[in-house]
């Protein structure tokens, strides 16, 4: 599938942060930078930019904040090899504190939405294009919103500047039908802008999901190293470029950074394919039950797990 | 997704055996047994029909063999309350060791074959079909078959009396858009037939597949528990369930035996989404190198293993 609108952002360091804080070591990072560039990766997603009025730097890493100091480490003394991104949460980034792109390492912030923040994520978008960066919207949780609210949303969405918009499967519960609806309506109702698609594996189906969004004419696409992310986790980035057999990509840098740098975190947290994941991948919810379940002591219950989150679904 | 003709069949002992030399004491068998019972799952496939000319029970367990006695201790002496598929492979079973259905505990015999064996497969299903039995062929590995010669094997297949043919995509190499086309050409070519489909997990498409067949309109559908089977593994049954939304069916049986038997082993076998298995599937080759990497004690060497694969690749 080669296209030559189709852009790759790779979210290992950001959204396999979830997992641990953001409490990658500086090599880990720079090898994952490297590893991106060689393989001809568009974009690598450092982490969060967040103000550090909003969250500690005792409880968490450096990549939940972003700073240029941090962001210079990586990239060394060469030239910048691949752009970076940075998600931004409404609320937790004061105007303030975002640089000028002139000023910084970043070339792209993507602001993170659910639907009723809509107009507050475009005024921090266009806050961010002001400042020169490219910026994307990502409107999260799709899969809870009813049709008159994403309808309303993408309407204000199809008014802004923002040129970018993310279809996002927060709790990994598309199937690749839903994929196809909701990528036409998208489409659709955002005529002249670029659409992307960030998917969870809950149901093993990132990976599938993404190329049907693909065939859509979807051209942004989130995936990470060897899945890693929030709970199930990502699209992976090595079956994606594998699939996109575009010259330009590379897949062996993938491989290699997986083998030294990622394989080690897969003895320290459980992202992938678990029971409990599915679980809420299947019921559509946040995963947050099954991370904490993930990380108690009886996480192979997964019995006890089950009827729990059905016996609460069942009550609602 | 509730289509009556809809059959699900469970391969974990048949297929995950494939990892263990059929070694699954019969405690396990049982409760997979029972669990697909109170699941509502239509045929579970209990091992291959194999005759011990052919193999010695010293280093295969029961379920390479399916003995008569062995299938009725785990029925017990209830009513049977599942379907009993067996797998034979051409040359591996002598005609005289088939029993007569009357005479069996089996309801299905799946012939399995590759595109040059097929008039033995079909001369082997008839022999079977006129014992009594249910039968179904399954044309292995068609990812790597030319298109004159897997008309002319459909062609011979149209002709013959199986009712049931397979597409099986032995090594997981498929994308949906293959699993479209290939749907699509064993419906027009083999009218009047049921069709099937067997996949394998390498690249994390193993349940996307299937979903894809059951919408080409494909109504026997392969998976196992938790996924297991050779190499990458199946598409996972309690995947399949939640899908299939049906109200005979049920997924909690199949967590808990996935809790209770299937997390066992998965401190003894390798089965799933490793590195290796998604090489072999990218590659569209058997997965024999990649189950022998990850026997090895340098399973983690994943490069190395790129390496060898894609060099031999590269001087075919």
């Amino acid at each position: 599938m080669f296209r030559p609108e189709i852009k790759v952002i790779d979210c290992t360091v950001r959204d396999g942060g979830l997992m641990n804080k953001w409490m990658f070591d500086e090599e880990f990072v720079r090898k994952v930078y490297l590893a991106n560039a060689a393989a001809g990766i568009d974009y690598m997603e450092i982490g969060y930019l967040s103000s550090e009025s909003a969250f500690s730097r005792q409880e968490f890493g450096p990549w939940k904040f972003c700073a240029e100091s941090d962001l210079k480490r990586i990239i060394g003394d060469e030239e910048k090899k691949v752009k970076l991104s940075v998600m931004a949460d409404i609320g937790r980034i004061d105007y303030a504190d975002i640089p000028h792109r002139s000023e910084s390492s970043i070339d792209m912030v993507r602001v993170a939405c659910y639907v009723h923040q809509v107009d507050s994520a475009i005024a921090l978008a266009h806050h961010c294009m002001d400042k020169g960066f490219e910026t994307t919207i990502n409107l999260m949780a799709v899969s809870t919103v009813g049709m008159r609210d994403l309808n309303e949303a993408l309407e204000d969405l199809a008014k802004s500047r923002v040129p970018i918009i993310y279809l996002v499967d927060s709790y990994g519960a598309f199937y690749s039908e839903d994929i196809d609806t909701l990528a036409a309506k998208y489409m659709e109702r955002l005529p002249g802008k670029t659409i992307g698609i960030h998917t969870h594996n809950n149901q093993q189906l990132a990976f599938a999901n993404t190329i049907t969004a693909i065939i859509n004419g979807i051209n942004y696409l989130d995936a990470s190293l060897y899945g890693i992310g929030r709970g199930a986790g990502n699209c992976p980035l090595e079956l994606l470029l594998s699939f996109l057999k575009n010259p330009k990509f590379n897949v062996r840098p993938l491989i290699q950074v997986i083998e030294e740098q990622v394989f080690p975190w897969r003895e320290k947290i459980d992202w992938g394919y678990f029971i409990p994941y599915m679980v809420t991948g299947v019921l559509n919810e946040h995963p947050r039950s099954a991370m904490a379940h993930m990380e108690s002591d009886r996480k192979n219950s997964v019995v006890e797990y089950y009827d729990k989150l059905n016996g609460e679904q069942a009550h609602v």
